[in-house]
């Protein structure tokens, strides 16, 4: 599919996340790659497919398939969800979940959020517009958020989120509305050994099996609006929903998808590609590997600790995963070269002309000077967000502390994620995260990261001060273990000595109130940096925030995710409620988050420079850059709708191997065995018995499991429709493959592919296995196996 | 290629390993396969090419390439040798090797030999004719034994080795003369990145790059006949020899492989592929995996032990590699139930019959008994092989005290191995073994099996006595090791604290003679059922014999290794020469190897009943079976010479995968980085140039490394000449598939694979990297790169 000649290459006919507005500028790249329809319509918001479209908060895409309000989205995606759904004793994940009246439809309780976007708009020039040129680079950060905050609330009403989001570096802000739903109800997820089949091993890789599908369902009040979770409320009918088409795709077919991808980061500068393949992920990879270790010797000592760990388990894992192909996908196409080159060429181009090298000559410089004024103190700082982010416990802490200090403050100038408008999903996020918290893991990491932060000379003061150590100078390590391990114990009380119960005793908490909630409770610890994400998301776990400030504003009207985390749930809420004055300043808990106030603080302020500075300087950088290279058409991935599209294909992963571009139900029982692979008799059954139904593709001779397409997705992509040439959904986005895991930073034409699930054997497994009826024919199916 | 109505099936076009006098037989199949030349001259051994294919000594399968005796076989085949032929400092296996004239080739010492078959009788009458039908089975076994060595003295002459195989169980028994060849010396070989390029990650794996192939030399004296190393030697000039053709096979096309391969187990009976499967594959798999370990762990705090043990570390790796690997294909096939129902089938098939009943009937019965006749000891006879296998010097040790005993009876009646015919590979064993010896790694591994017996109930009292503990009852675990410590330091000395050196003190020894090998000397680790294995082979490391008595009998005239091994050279060949009642029984060695003389005694003797018991009944079940199922018409694997035939092809792993059957010079270039995948600076240089000359493919568009066929190979058809439908050579065969790597046991055609080093890339090799231009001139071509 050469298409040399109409301006347009094969290349940028896969590669590209486009905004529903760019939609018609691809009208000659649709038509070349099999599109049928109106390239007008796909790019509206109020028509299906996009209009059928939704996000369940960052971290999954789903899209309504019925006029019921039933949702199709991935099995990675509801994992979080079962577990807040279940009751105790349930393992929804491992068993799998089908509600056979709507009546048995669980509610994933007060966190659950889904957004259909309905207006996307620029507001460039309300965010940019007349502000003062001599402005210092933090109040520039802090009057960017505040303008952004001010669109942000001039949007919203009751049952409308609003967020701004930036584009090319900050060169564009846009203003997203979105219908907010709240109650959010399980339908169906087939069992961890469909959903989640081959785990780790498969993860990212092809050939694969995966039954990477679940349905939730819509619920709104009997006005028909928006509201949260009540027994009597009643399905939701969208204006506009999917059809599914059970006739599927084949090789060479036109594909494309719909959704929310999160972030990437294809116009990093040289010096941050280099950065991330020496520095960050590596040092990511070596915590994640800490984390889960700690993981797996809490889990092998008090089984019990397992489950409530493993949808943390799961995503860290992931993201290892990602980190490490991503190196090596790094090592492989040499981007670290590749990048530094044609900055050097961008460089060279804007030095060839004396108007350019006006323009943007300084700004490149002083860009590269910004990028690296936080090198000196990175190591401690990545200490310290590990420190939060491995802690659910101090996470929550910290979220009391500051949330008691920004409510002094008037609604508009108050920290993104600290507004009125946060205050219910902190609260629903505050009930619905008991049940991944594992106080033996917390207070490992905890006092990991304490440990490796009290013997550092640059440990902050404060820090040094609320363990009771000298403020400067060196700490000898015995010294600072001793004042860990009495940490510790102030603030998870004395350990057994094998440290493997679910934890701390009732007694040495503050006694304010009976516990009420499970014994062994839990958090979600998934951390959008919109805090959008739905609680208990296993999926797409985002790293700890690096402190650049301009992450923040990406992120504005969508703050850093403030997890309230401390063990029971009616201490943790009673502490919502208490001005700053009041908190318990002798909780051990909210002396730590106190203590590390000015820290945060500190870093919120370099940030803030940062950030300023970046505002100034990598909308420059893109300019140039766009005007060097005319091809490089699209924004990064900013959690906001895109549209991707190309076709179904194979690739050859190396010399000598083909891959096809779809598997089949025999290679699930090529591949069954122990688990990961521990597919169900019965599922087995069926496949044995060749029972097809009318799900068979003749070319293939059996029922298509997975298949392969050329198209340009990332995390948060998770679950979205794909859509065939005619807009109608034959399958669901669910992974990338190894050899594309560095498409985040570039992607690989040849071997990037994006790995769905088949529409049919969705279909084929309700029908077959599940016996699921009355799902087949709410997807307008007939059941017949 | 269904050749059905042809009377064969297309699966035995690719099955099978047939006899040179069986060639003529498979005439359709060879023809239908692509064949093209005289079937009848295929099967001669007068004439090339199976005239011009020699064994190494069982574990690999060389073919002259040249009129000046030249030799072209795996590089894994030539590890061992050059790691006798290289001087101290030296490290030939990693650099590779390449003499550029005559001069500079290097003997591979006294143990070297080349095996030419020149003649394959039968010689069932002379072995069973006129046995008495009431023959104790004792007596039958060792009256088989007496007529196998009568036939093969009848038959020796000096430079001519003869041997009497056993075919189809038992059932047939045939005499092969071999021209035998002492002089062998290393021409070259490619370094280890090139070699054993992807080492054990690749290992048994397609897609595969490896480039395995090395050159040696046979010389002989001035007469042109055998003779042992001499400067003055000459070059042999072979009767016939192989031509190598550079125009290469592609997709389809016919091949052949001819070699020796060593074992199969395809006329197995039902109970012993299940015991394989759930007893011996599993035990063996621990067993080595403690080998291993204890290799490693010695490697890490000795960084050159590493060296030392290498050849031995990558034998056991390789076959616990293929036992994992067979297990799996166990399980994946089915091959339990399959040979269950089998033999199943045979049994209702004979009880269908009078006549049938009464031939087979009984024997069947018995068969099975006898086979079970081993199971109550056989654990402590697995950890009493283990105990010599695992030690160099305790098997040093044996063999003294064995062969010093028989050395007092009339030759004839010598066991197989002690002979005088047997003298002269001893003594050069003795001389080339040194290099191999790692004492520390021998002492952990004799420790620890003494340690596993002494605790043990059934442990042979004389090995208790031996270690100064009660003959029988229980043994405490405390005292058991107690025993074992201070026996540890009777046979090698005190050791450091860290036990990490090169082991004992030259004064713990016996003062003989002062020392005169390398101080951290070394033992070639191989053992051939045979005893034919040259000194220093890495490949193909059989496992401890396990006490059938039957083995020894497929082996007669060729017996179980008596590798000497003591720790210094001179000791252990002075030792050779002195008479049973001179043995130094008050060394620890020979003190504890004639403690385990009655034990191993005892063992032989029941193994003789159990011997003679099977060459009554195994026969009766390849008779039984033969006519049962007239398909099976070739014997199992016995490292004579074989014939296998099919074409090159590639094959489908798995759901949505697909195999090419032809690897290219830019997938080294892919896998290239960290080792293995260590390819040198001017290789890769030499492929990112596509310097391809003369060799390219230009189907494929590059130099093609290595290419898959549906040939039936094993162990000891390593290096095996790949012919074309001309006879020409185009390949070595190397190495099988992980899909086919259950084909000893039973051969899918589906899958199985045989994987061959294409003739193009040694070329090639020579020619742009090595620069070898006398070699490429020498085998017919003409440099150019």
């Amino acid at each position: 599919m050469l298409l040399l000649g109409l301006g347009i290459s094969a290349a940028w006919a896969v590669e590209g996340m486009w905004e529903p507005s760019q939609v018609p500028t691809q009208a000659t790249g649709l038509a070349a790659a099999g599109f049928k329809g109106d390239v007008g319509a796909l790019g509206r918001l109020d028509v299906a497919p996009l209009g059928a479209v939704a996000s369940l908060g960052g971290f999954c895409t789903a899209s309504f398939v019925s006029a019921e309000g039933l949702l199709v989205t991935n099995h990675h995606c509801v994992t979080g969800l079962l577990q807040q759904a279940q009751a105790e004793g349930e393992d929804l994940i491992d068993t799998g979940f089908v509600a056979r009246t709507r009546g048995e439809e669980r509610s994933v309780g007060p966190g659950g959020r889904v957004y259909l976007t309905t207006d996307i708009r620029d507001v460039t020039d309300d965010v940019l517009g007349k502000l003062p040129k001599k402005l210092g680079d933090a109040a520039r950060d802090e009057a960017i958020e505040a303008r952004m905050k001010q669109a942000v609330a001039r949007c919203e009403k009751p049952g409308v989120r609003c967020r701004v989001a930036s584009f090319y570096g900050g060169a564009n802000y846009r203003l997203v509305t979105q219908t907010e739903f709240q109650d959010v109800r399980v339908v169906m997820a087939p069992p961890d050994s469909v959903g989640n089949y081959g785990d780790e091993i498969d993860n990212w890789h092809w050939p694969r099996h995966a039954g990477d599908f679940g349905f939730l369902r819509v619920y709104v009040g009997k006005d028909g609006k928006s509201a949260p979770y009540a027994p009597d409320n009643v399905p939701y009918r969208p204006a506009h929903h999917l059809t599914v088409q059970p006739k599927g795709v084949g090789p060479g077919d036109f594909v494309m998808v719909a959704g929310y991808p999160g972030s990437t980061d294809r116009w990093r500068t040289a010096l941050e590609v280099e950065r991330a393949a020496t520095v960050e992920l590596p040092n990511d990879i070596a915590e994640e590997q800490f984390l889960l270790d700690t993981f797996a010797e809490v889990a092998k000592a008090d089984p019990a600790a397992g489950p409530v760990l493993e949808p943390a388990r799961l995503s860290i894992a992931n993201g290892m995963f990602n980190a490490k192909g991503t190196l090596e996908g790094y090592a492989r196409t040499g981007i670290v070269a590749q990048a530094k080159a044609r900055d050097a060429a961008l460089r060279a181009w804007v030095a060839a002309d004396p108007a350019r090298k006006e323009r943007f000559g300084a700004a490149l410089d002083e860009l590269d000077t910004v990028l690296r004024s936080g090198d000196a103190t990175r190591e401690r700082d990545e200490l310290l967000a590990y420190l939060r982010y491995g802690s659910d416990l101090l996470e929550a802490a910290e979220t009391v502390v500051l949330r008691a200090r920004e409510r002094t403050k008037k609604d508009a100038d108050r920290l993104p994620g600290f507004q009125e408008r946060d205050e219910a999903r902190t609260r629903a996020r505050f009930a619905s995260m008991q049940k991944g918290l594992q106080l033996t893991a917390d207070r490992r990491i905890l006092g990991h990261y304490l440990g490796r932060l009290a013997v550092r000379s640059d440990c902050p003061p404060e820090l040094r001060a609320w363990l009771g150590l000298p403020t400067t100078g060196e700490v000898a390590a015995d010294a600072g273990a001793k004042a860990v391990d009495a940490a510790m114990i102030r603030l998870y009380g004395a350990a057994g000595k094998n440290d493997s119960g679910g934890g701390v005793a009732e007694g040495t908490l503050p006694p304010l109130a009976p516990a009420s909630g499970p014994k062994a409770a839990s958090v979600g610890r998934e951390r959008s940096p919109e805090g959008d994400a739905a609680p208990g998301a296993a999926s797409d776990r985002p790293r700890p925030r690096r402190s650049s400030g301009e992450d923040d504003r990406e992120g504005a009207g969508a703050p850093s995710a403030p997890t309230p985390n401390l063990y029971r749930l009616d201490y943790r809420t009673q502490l919502l409620d208490l001005a700053a004055d009041k908190l318990p300043a002798d909780d051990a808990w909210i002396s730590l988050a106190m203590a590390l106030r000015p820290v945060r603080d500190a870093q919120r302020a370099e940030g803030r420079a940062r950030g300023g500075a970046l505002a100034r300087l990598r909308p420059l950088y893109v300019e140039a850059m766009k005007a060097h290279d005319p091809a490089r058409a699209y924004s990064d991935a900013n959690s906001t709708l895109r549209l991707t599209y190309g076709t179904v294909q194979g690739y050859t992963p190396r010399d000598a191997v083909t891959y096809a571009p779809q598997t089949t139900l025999e290679g699930i029982a090529e591949k069954a065995g122990a688990w990961p692979f521990d597919a169900a008799p019965a599922h087995l059954a069926a496949i044995t018995a060749k029972q097809y139904g009318p799900y068979v593709d003749t070319k293939l001779g059996s029922v298509p499991v997975d298949f392969l397409s050329d198209l340009d997705i990332t995390g948060g992509n998770s679950g979205s429709p794909t859509l065939n040439a005619a807009g109608e959904l034959v399958g669901l986005a669910f992974d990338g493959n190894y050899e594309g895991i560095a498409s985040d930073w570039v992607f690989d034409t040849k071997v990037a592919r994006t790995i769905h699930v088949d529409a049919r054997y969705v279909l084929w497994y309700l029908d077959a296995v599940a016996q699921a009826d009355g799902l087949v024919t709410e997807l307008g199916q007939t059941p017949s196996l």
